[in-house]
């Protein structure tokens, strides 16, 4: 993808000529900035979970993506029941196995969730430490559902994560690693205001279900919402005088995000 | 209503001194904006939804939204509940069949509720569609929890959904329509950038809830609803610079709405 | 307390140095605005319910907050394995039962888990004057979940209630008090605004469980909270144009907030 700059673009503007319908099954924190997110990238959003439900709904989505991060019982078997629906159907599917070592509970979920292929698997390095060493409790390596290592600390097992379940590995940090168990491309966008706001990780993972949608090399799609994002990130920054304002003009930012800015600002390697 | 400029004003002022407590069982991504909203405006949220506890809060509230957003079985029988409680109390409900269209379990809570009396039905052109058609589930008019149609494609729904519920019905859109199944109120507020925040329907809802609590005359109170919102969407676009800034703005916009700005801007015919 | 200008800063800073990790179980309309606040302030939130890991959760936890806002039966049997965990762990957790004079499921649950050896409780005039006098239902002192008595009207109850629980409670209000039973301590700090922004006594619940992770005085702990964000809420009203401006400024102060201005700004006495 070296040399690739008009990619995130034209990820970006299939996105908003198709509007693709994201099904998202996420937790309570993310529902709000994840569909915001959404929209303002050009894509409908749904927030739908229950079990009486999420296999039809499907039928008309685009993309699903799963988030344990306020997990509950009762969400585990239609959570499991949508990604082998969403595999039925060919639609791309997201996993974000928030706060994957700080449980058994999430582990053993995630785990089971690792293996009704997912197409990308999104997480920070202790998670994806955590979930491609195939243990399902966690490794002090976590502090809640935040990360206590570097991204680049994880490629080993975002690696081996790839080769035993198929999916798209991505790493997420300062620096946000994209692997298929092959290739690794490097995202250098983004700024360090992002941690402080709540469950925009949550967030960027639909976005990845999105830019899937739209394009069908799920690697390329996964580095251009990582850029998308990421970048937004910075044009907010530039801009807020703390995590809240922030918030404001990183959705707004990538609502107004315009071919040139982005084929300028776009660090994929 | 024609030339009856003054009446969201009153219902408005009305809102502010009675301070109306609102009870609403609403979607996740719709609760923390709805009650912003409904704060906002000078009405008293409430978010309350567990069986064990819907009827009893009912008797301090002065009025009851449904909305079926993230529906789950569980939550069935609190609205049912719920509704039957607020007709015995003669207090105003509102139901919001979100994505009634989209999964034969949305089709048929959508119509059992729509069946327990609501004084106001609120939907996009689609749901109305559905709904007043009768039918369970979806008509490839719905894309998600979109619309696929014009507000007044669905005026013929709206209206045999009135005689056959006996609620108001509002279709909402690009313009709004009211109607009880004779009368049809038409409201020309509002601006696309509603479209691109997640929730303002539901939101508009609750607050739909908030001024039937202070007039009477349902039909009169939900345009009221609609003019003051849509009103305050255009007082926030002229100022924004994108769907989260236009957000901020809408709920300074409705916390700030005066008389002469209320009298000059809504358009009710 | 008199003349300790310094302690607020003390427990701030710690705070930020020490990035406590604090498990909330709180509403679903709090838990945005609460994660936010808590980054925003230097903590680490983490939102977890399940009956399946909130004790596994707890063992790196420093801290832990309860709130029955959105209550419902499923979240009772982990509330109370929660509290008693912390209270096994040595971890300081806050109760903030509100509503809690509403409905009867409310008051019971409140009573149980008050019994449960909170560190603290938070509750507005109606929900201390409620809890503090034992009784399971409502006393015409609250309009939903907003208390219609002013704070220093619940004194008493207050310094019953910590007598009776061996907890520390805040009564917040235009003026907050905060009692062990035997001392009292008043923090003026505040604005009018902060009760048009929904959730934000259940953020500063939050608040409070990161400042006493910090600081084991947790009478100290909790008026600091009081003050910190007392003052950031003056700070945000000098800039806001309305409640939804007034939030993203407040949380921005939080953030910002340094010492001289602390310093000047606290008002505790």
């Amino acid at each position: 993808m070296t040399n690739e700059t008009a990619g995130p673009w034209r990820t970006l503007s299939a996105l908003r000529d198709r509007v693709p319908l994201v099904h998202n099954m996420t937790n309570f924190v993310a529902m709000d900035l994840a569909a915001n997110l959404l929209l303002a990238a050009g894509a409908s959003p749904a927030m739908v979970h229950a079990a009486e439900e999420v296999e039809d709904f499907l039928d008309q989505a685009d993309a699903l993506t799963i988030n344990i991060g306020t997990l509950s019982a009762g969400w585990v078997e239609p959570m499991a029941s949508a990604a082998r629906k969403a595999v039925e159907l060919g639609l791309p599917w997201i996993l974000d196995p928030v706060g994957v070592g700080a449980t058994p509970f999430r582990g053993e979920t995630a785990q089971r969730l690792a293996h009704l292929q997912p197409s990308v698997i999104r997480g920070n390095g202790s998670e994806i430490l955590c979930l491609g060493g195939g243990q399902a409790s966690g490794e002090a390596t976590t502090h809640g559902v935040d990360s206590t290592v570097e991204s680049a600390e994880a490629l080993d097992a975002a690696h081996d994560l790839a080769k035993a379940t198929g999916a798209i590995v991505a790493v997420t940090g300062a620096i946000d690693y994209v692997t298929d168990g092959e290739r690794i491309v490097a995202v250098a966008n983004g700024h360090p205001m992002m941690t402080r706001v709540t469950a925009l990780g949550c967030a960027l993972t639909c976005l990845m279900g999105a830019c899937c949608a739209v394009n069908e090399d799920y690697l390329e799609a996964t580095a251009h919402a990582l850029a998308i994002l990421g970048l937004a990130g910075e044009l907010a920054a530039a801009e807020a005088t703390g995590p809240a304002s922030f918030r404001v003009r990183l959705i707004d930012a990538i609502y107004n995000l315009d071919e040139a800015t982005l084929l300028d600002g776009a660090r994929i390697q």
